[in-house]
């Protein structure tokens, strides 16, 4: 057998910092502590480990099991550190050291992310967070009140007519539906031009603060000459889905001081992560990747609309949304997804007020007149607040 | 209840031309019919379908059921067709109107795509494909030989020696791990330059055509400028993982005459797709996707390994790498992931000669002098060819 010898490295170049990430497991406590080892080794140097000496490898690259217990009847809870040199400061090594390989074995589950304050350095996180998103919409206490121009297919005028609409109602962020993105029927700049006039001129008329969101999601070499389109046309953020241009786009989007918008994050294409019994938790894709990428509100399936979400774990998705991350800002959770009027009491004793409902066609269905449907909802979220 | 009138987009702006998926749903008839009805207009316009009168949007813009049958006691078949001008020639958005939102909802799977003409005239797939791939190697007939040097926490000295040694042995091609990006012991730049300049060494020994795969999976502002690097010192092709960067960068990487290199798409974070009953199939995703996304070889777990992958679903990742679409190159399927060398006849039979073998760790273990462990295992395959 051919033994990969101690390695020239110094193990000088390794701080001692480490990040953790628990894992649930599933199976017999056998099986789950193989499986936890099998994590220090997949997740790293990916290389069989009796072929590895002793030496810096072994110590600091490997992954190691900082505790392993019974979590119920069917999982373990394994918490595994890693070398924050691992992850190159970069978050798509980051992700891949998280998950990457273990992604495609069954039964495990990243449940929550311990990231050390030498790896959250490196990151900025949301520009904005609950704080600076309340401060630049002018609403310091109450729920805040978002719905979508749709649906695909509409013209560019037709688009705006209806943000127009939602911002004279008194809607406070009014964005593009997510399939909206450069269609025939409505391509991008002349759709982000139209709608952010239309809410600026609803803002005049109504002393308001609403701003137009723009979802910029986009092929890669598009992604940020569009936020920066919607930027200079007047746009108050951006929209961008994670699972189609990859986390870091939104890292980068959010980072960039010549777009300097808050970001919504949208779910697209992440939902099998949660919804088998592997992937990620809803507190760790839609809560803590959303905000270590700069996300300043995320946007999920709420519960007991058309997705399938309990209440438990919207609920995850706030606790990731707030949970301490060094000096990351907390962000918005903003649940949506085939929401109705008569679900904002619910909704605000499961989220509080620091939320974002986010209500699409549940606004058309609830009488004829667009301006007067947004004026009942914004009443309603105001006098329970 | 407010109605959305017949939009004044005219119908002149739809082809008429529609791309298809074949979804699997999960549940009794009524349910998988009622799910399927929901995918046409989740995916699309997201929005109430009584509330969109008659007109192009319903006619154009709604996803259409075009069949719908019982394909086992729990799961139906159902393939939707979509306009062409829904997905706006854009990657990302294409993505998002085969799975988007659905994704989010359990029971749904996406099985095969049928992609218009009209559709992929926009996409460049793979700059080689099988073909290229044996002409650029000098290998006509027989399976292709991989390897990884590996791992992470060796210096970029060591990797590189053990570059030159797999290529003295007979290595055809000699990738990064994955895990390897810009890591302090082995940082990108100087790896790739060493690792590119032992494949050359020891092709002059050998008169052979061994080359070097850079990994250049790196944050957004980075990957382009990696593999335009790793072009420049001499790597004979990139690999990059989709799940880590989005799909639409290695389209772009693909498409780049700067780069110009053959692509190899690794699976890191796209196992949480194939391992739950929703998501996408194997075929879909390291296939379909990854060949319309440029890939020349894609690497998944072989059946039998440390992954969970069953024979069968390794078969449908090679029918997704040769099924027909339209004008795109075959591509070669590289199962890897805890293979050894008495796997070769099992695979030979199971894959046929188009594949690549990836082994990593297998080659460590066969015997104490690397080199001669790839001489054996290149004999072994040739003597089977």
């Amino acid at each position: 057998m051919s033994i990969i010898q101690t390695t020239c490295t110094p193990s000088s170049l390794y701080s001692g910092d480490r990040f953790s990430v628990a894992y649930r497991i599933y199976g017999s406590e056998n099986d789950a502590r193989a499986k936890a080892e099998d994590i220090c080794i997949e997740q790293t140097v990916e290389f069989p480990a009796e072929c590895v000496g002793e030496g810096t490898i072994r110590d600091q690259v490997f992954g190691r099991i900082e505790s392993f217990e019974r979590r119920d009847g069917e999982s373990f809870a394994a918490v595994i550190s890693y070398a924050v040199e691992v992850a190159a400061g970069e978050l798509t090594q980051l992700l891949n050291v998280i998950f990457g390989n273990s992604s495609i074995k069954p039964g495990i589950r990243v449940e929550h992310l311990e990231l050390a304050p030498a790896l959250l350095s490196g990151f900025k996180g949301p520009r904005f967070g609950r704080e600076g998103l309340r401060v630049l919409l002018g609403i310091p206490h109450r729920p805040l009140l978002s719905t979508a121009v749709k649906p695909l297919g509409h013209s560019c005028g037709e688009l705006a007519d209806l943000a127009y609409r939602f911002a004279l109602g008194g809607m406070d962020i009014i964005k593009d539906d997510h399939g909206l993105t450069d269609q025939c029927c409505s391509p991008f700049e002349e759709r982000v031009e139209l709608c952010a006039e239309a809410v600026r001129r609803a803002n005049r008329e109504t002393g308001g603060q609403a701003v137009y969101v723009a979802n910029i999601t986009a092929p890669h070499g598009a992604v940020m000459r569009r936020a920066r389109f919607a930027k200079a046309a007047g746009a108050g953020g951006i929209m961008v889905a994670p699972g189609l241009v990859g986390f870091d786009v939104m890292r980068e989007l959010a980072e960039d001081d010549a777009v300097g918008l808050p970001v919504l994050t949208h779910p697209s294409l992440q939902g099998s992560f949660v919804t088998g019994q592997g992937g990620m938790s809803h507190s760790v894709i839609f809560g803590q990747l959303a905000r270590l990428a700069g996300a300043d509100a995320t946007i999920f399936p709420n519960f007991g609309g058309r997705f399938s979400f309990s209440r438990e774990e919207c609920r995850a998705v706030v606790r990731g949304t707030e949970v301490p991350m060094g000096r990351l800002r907390t962000i918005f959770p903003a649940p949506g997804g085939g929401m109705s009027l008569d679900r904002v009491p619910e909704m605000l004793e499961t989220y509080g007020r620091d939320l974002i409902f986010l209500i699409g066609g549940g606004l058309f269905k609830q009488g004829a007149d667009l301006v007067e449907n947004c004026r009942y909802f914004r009443k309603m979220v105001e006098a329970m607040d």
